[in-house]
């Protein structure tokens, strides 16, 4: 075993030459909180074709240029656009064909009076011969232009774009209907250790309740992957091998929890797979025990394996300084933001020699205290979910005082 | 129809006697990010049982005293206990029993010395008879005792609790396996219109490509939501009535897009379902025109019903401003945070009359400009991706100038 490492470098290690996901051609649907991987430009103008903003009546505006409540200019009726159709009809002078909010103007007319400055009903009423104009419209007034939005031809989206709701929807509007982009990454969870049973379960002597995979399904659906194999398997290297072979089959990236330490029945370092793995320390706290390796579906691809301890809190810690940023690489993301200054608003210790993230609770004020009175002890999951975020002590500080300043890496969701 | 509302005015009457969604009983699997129904206590002492928080050599502290690397304490080893099993020795005087981090400790002992501290390798060896000690624990070292973490009955999760992975992994940690909670809203969505071709699809003359229920789709995830139904349909009252007939056997709201303004094919208001509805003018741009009700599922549910106008831009702010109020109520959650004071970037010009929300962007100097050189026109999607936000200027104002302090609303994604 080598000098610990620290955070910095055994990120690096895992970040080494690893690259996003091969793109794929995807339904807009499905990519929500993906990443493009090509930029796309707009297929059609949009608006498609020059259109009425206004439910009313298309003219031209020189015939209705004196119109006034108390002088009503009257045009002839010749047909109606309902949004959905189009027509042939032209519009000719002291002429008006009645329109509804997006549909294609009529040639020959140059404006859309308001249903509401004439002296038609708002809403359903059959097609009249004739209109009453009661008030005034520039040339041009109620009409958006084709292509007045987007041309056809310019770039909609470039390519590395995080997909929201509304990029998927700009998408739809120039003419797509799928999108190359980086897919979701799928992840399988590998809880290990002969204690664990399925949470809620009965428990034996000896037994706990598997939180672990609980606790990476949820972190893996908010860091935007798709948790495609959860289990749990027992301190057998075999079972352990065996897992790992079926993860393979189903995901891109493989996460344990468990066996990684000192013990003599340390699951991971027993199993065959051991071989494809380095074991390190980092030297931080909670979770200083770590290995990884990139190992090889049986399809070819390169899958990279995460070995985490097995204490709840240091697998919160490991998933924020490990798995994310791995994640992120895979879905081609850019890194989640780091830590931002905050301030102490208690007094707690920090072990010598190892740099703590320790579940912090934000106050009112915006400091930040333990979120459990006995600190960044690694199996304090039961009060994990008062933590907003970890604080983070650098390894030379055995003593944080209130009103210090420190770093705080926030844990929230993000797509 | 009455005066305008704003805004505030018109979200008072969606939600007036508007409550959560039922709780239902659900696997914590299927709980991420919804917000609990009931507080829980833990139904077990966390640890479960005292146990090793090392491996090594369970012990009597007071035997081990004087042991240094220069004069090494030797004890009788009387066996193992690995974690997830448990063993009925007794620690005696001058005796050790291996154990694995996580292991209950051994009666009889009173502390843990880590392997590190003896003469025997790390990692998997097999079970000598005798162990050499080489430095001395205090009391109690590395022993994590049986509710240290949380007593048997205190409370884990308070009701209204918004459930993260980690308040999900407490919840498993704690003996449960299920939770009540208020479920995940389920969300029709029946974007109308006889203009509206499916994305991606060939467009005939005057047919344009559906982004709203693209829009709408994505949306509604971002705000934790489930789109269960997500439809398109014609200008006919009879399809939409049967449409919303259909989404009513499924969903937990219905939110429909365009048909509602003054045209006389405005669909929504020429349906059956009409006599159910209010239409109302709302004093905001873009976004006038909104209508909304209470329906009936078959089963007796009560549903409410969103009929927001069709231009996309107006969809957008018409989400923000209504429809994520009422999914917040219904999942139980906490109101979305409003808009947060912030600074023009550029000038623009507003509406009298009506409350501008403008898609723009968030500069680097944290100053927002229009996402789009023609502001805030309601049918500018192709550019709607570029929009980080939405400013929101009064009614009274119609000139913004660079330097204007404005408000304005973030539209990113939430849990």
């Amino acid at each position: 075993m080598s000098r610990p490492l620290n955070v910095e470098e055994y990120r690096e290690q895992l970040l080494a030459g690893l690259e996003p996901l091969p793109p794929r051609q995807l339904p807009l649907a499905e990519c929500l909180g993906l990443v493009s991987a090509a930029s796309i430009s707009a297929h059609i103008d949009v608006p498609v074709f020059t259109n009425s903003a206004m439910d009313g009546f298309a003219v031209h505006a020189a015939d209705v240029a004196s119109a006034h409540p108390d002088r009503p200019v009257v045009l002839e009726v010749t047909g109606e656009v309902p949004a959905g159709s189009y027509s042939d009809l032209w519009v000719g002078d002291g002429q008006a064909v009645r329109v509804m909010t997006g549909a294609p103007l009529p040639a020959g007319a140059d404006a859309v009076v308001p249903v509401e400055q004439t002296d038609q009903p708002v809403g359903a009423a059959p097609l009249p011969a004739q209109v009453a104009i009661t008030g005034s419209v520039a040339e041009g007034a109620h009409i958006r232009l084709s292509g007045e939005d987007l041309r056809e031809g310019a770039e909609v989206l470039a390519s590395g774009t995080l997909l929201t709701a509304a990029a998927l929807a700009s998408a739809a509007a120039t003419g797509h209907g799928t999108l190359s982009v980086h897919p979701r990454p799928r992840v399988a969870i590998i809880a290990t250790g002969a204690e664990l049973v399925e949470a809620g379960q009965p428990l034996d002597r000896g037994q706990i309740p598997d939180s672990n995979s609980v606790l990476l399904r949820g972190l893996a659906v908010d860091a935007g992957a798709d948790p495609v194999f959860v289990t749990r398997c027992s301190d057998e290297a075999a079972d352990l091998d065996a897992a790992i072979g079926e993860a393979l089959q189903h995901a891109d990236v493989v996460v344990t929890t468990g066996g990684v330490s000192a013990g003599t029945h340390d699951v991971v370092k027993n199993s065959v797979t051991a071989s494809q793995l380095s074991f390190t320390k980092v030297a931080m706290q909670p979770g200083k025990p770590q290995a990884h390796g990139r190992l090889t579906s049986p399809d070819g691809r390169t899958v990279p394996l995460l070995a985490l301890p097995g204490n709840p809190v240091s697998v919160f810690v490991s998933w924020f300084n490990f798995v994310v940023p791995v994640l992120d690489r895979l879905a081609a993301r850019p890194a989640t933001p780091g830590p931002r200054p905050g301030m102490a608003g208690a007094d707690w210790s920090s072990p010598e020699g190892r740099r703590q993230y320790i579940p912090v609770k934000v106050l009112d004020d915006g400091s930040v205290v333990p979120a459990h009175q006995l600190g960044s002890g690694s199996h304090l999951i039961g009060s994990l979910s008062l933590a907003d975020a970890l604080a983070i002590i650098p390894a030379e500080v055995t003593q944080v005082h209130a009103g210090d300043e420190v770093q705080v890496l926030e844990i929230g969701a993000r797509r």
